[in-house]
């Protein structure tokens, strides 16, 4: 029996799918036709509608289009990237330098969220010890965002090897708003069916049963490999 | 015309609806049937199918039965939520007192997710700069998980009003392990239909044309009022 409020099948299908066909779409995939205004809007209220901690909202939407900018935020990848470079060596150094970890000039659009640590004032509920959760709602309306794009047919890629000052600096963030997520959109020639770092052999998906755990860290649960189900989930 | 990889329009539905009706759900809500494994299985598959940096998939899942475990990490939001409700003042401070903010004891299922700091070595892919991605790893995982439990009709509540480490030591988290969210977790009575804070007056939506920006922060996009949409999102 279906329980009360559950989607029907068809439509929790898309849930599932989007949260599993989801990739971290890089440079080289993204395909030059504009995201229509449209599409973009679903996408922007998709983010709009996460949760945040004390209803705070705490995120902005830079949209990124001037190649000009984005050519500064090109140069900031290319120094972080040189220097994370560095630290690795031999076949791993190789592995690294080969990996494509960015789309900002090949994807149609480039957006930055960010987040806005004095909105709703000293005292956001919810925010009193956890100071943080601002920082988390962004990236939980990053996520909506992702997987609203999925279904629509267009890829995301999360660009991690910026600065963060650097990229304050270049989008003129006020101060106390900083960026959290610097993402590259567009249709995608494909979204591949792992992620490509494990693709690439840079790193495995982990057992997921041995993260479960019951009543306390370390505690194995005994249904741990029922939950995790069979092989490894599908993306 | 469809673009190539976007879904057919059920499955596109329903994860639009999924982000539109989640709802932060607290006690009160939560009806006491037990989450089936089966359920519980694909939440879990669906928070480890989220995007990680580096694949660094630095979460854990503590689920939480134990009655004498949930009574301990009540004590501890009843101590913060006393102290919360301090900022506030006359009327604020009864409507902040009259809030239902957590549903630890009454939701059939507690479960907290962390992020292993330490997982995947001093050298985690794109985690150079951004040395606080592998918490918003977590965060995207926790949406996942959020919006595929929408979709199965079972409601989750986000509880921050946690002191982090008092929460470490009641699940006994390793050094380095961290929480980051700390969930409760049920089928539910009713999905609001707008945000609780919202619906008792806390605190409104903020308009999404005043938070979409072009090329640089402060710079109004010209497109923004139809980005935004007609009126406020669903949900």
């Amino acid at each position: 029996m279906t329980p009360p409020h559950a989607f029907p099948p068809d439509e929790a299908r898309g849930v599932y799918r989007a949260i599993a066909e989801r990739r971290d779409v890089r440079g080289g995939l993204f395909r030059p036709d504009p995201v229509p205004a449209d599409v973009l809007g679903r996408l922007l209220r998709a983010a709009h509608s996460a949760p945040s901690v004390g209803f705070m909202q705490p995120w902005d939407f830079v949209l990124v289009e001037s190649h000009a900018v984005r050519t500064r935020v090109k140069a900031g990848f290319d120094r972080e990237n040189e220097r994370a470079a560095g630290n690795y060596a031999d076949d791993r150094a190789a592995l690294y330098r080969s990996l494509k970890l960015e789309g900002i000039l090949e994807a149609p659009l480039n957006m930055c969220v960010t987040c806005d640590r004095r909105r709703g004032g000293p005292h956001v509920l919810g925010r009193n010890t956890a100071v943080d959760a601002d920082l988390f709602s962004v990236c939980l309306a990053v996520q909506n965002l992702w997987l609203a794009a999925r279904a629509e047919g267009i890829g995301v890629g999360w660009v991690s090897i910026l600065d963060p000052a650097d990229l304050a600096a270049v989008l003129g963030l006020p101060d106390g708003v900083v960026p959290v997520a610097y993402l590259c959109l567009g249709y995608t020639a494909e979204f591949l069916p792992e992620p490509e770092l494990q693709l690439r052999g840079w790193r495995d998906r982990l057992p997921l049963a041995g993260l479960i755990h019951l009543d306390g860290y370390g505690c194995p649960h005994p249904a741990a490999p029922d939950l995790a189900g069979p092989g490894r989930p599908s993306g």
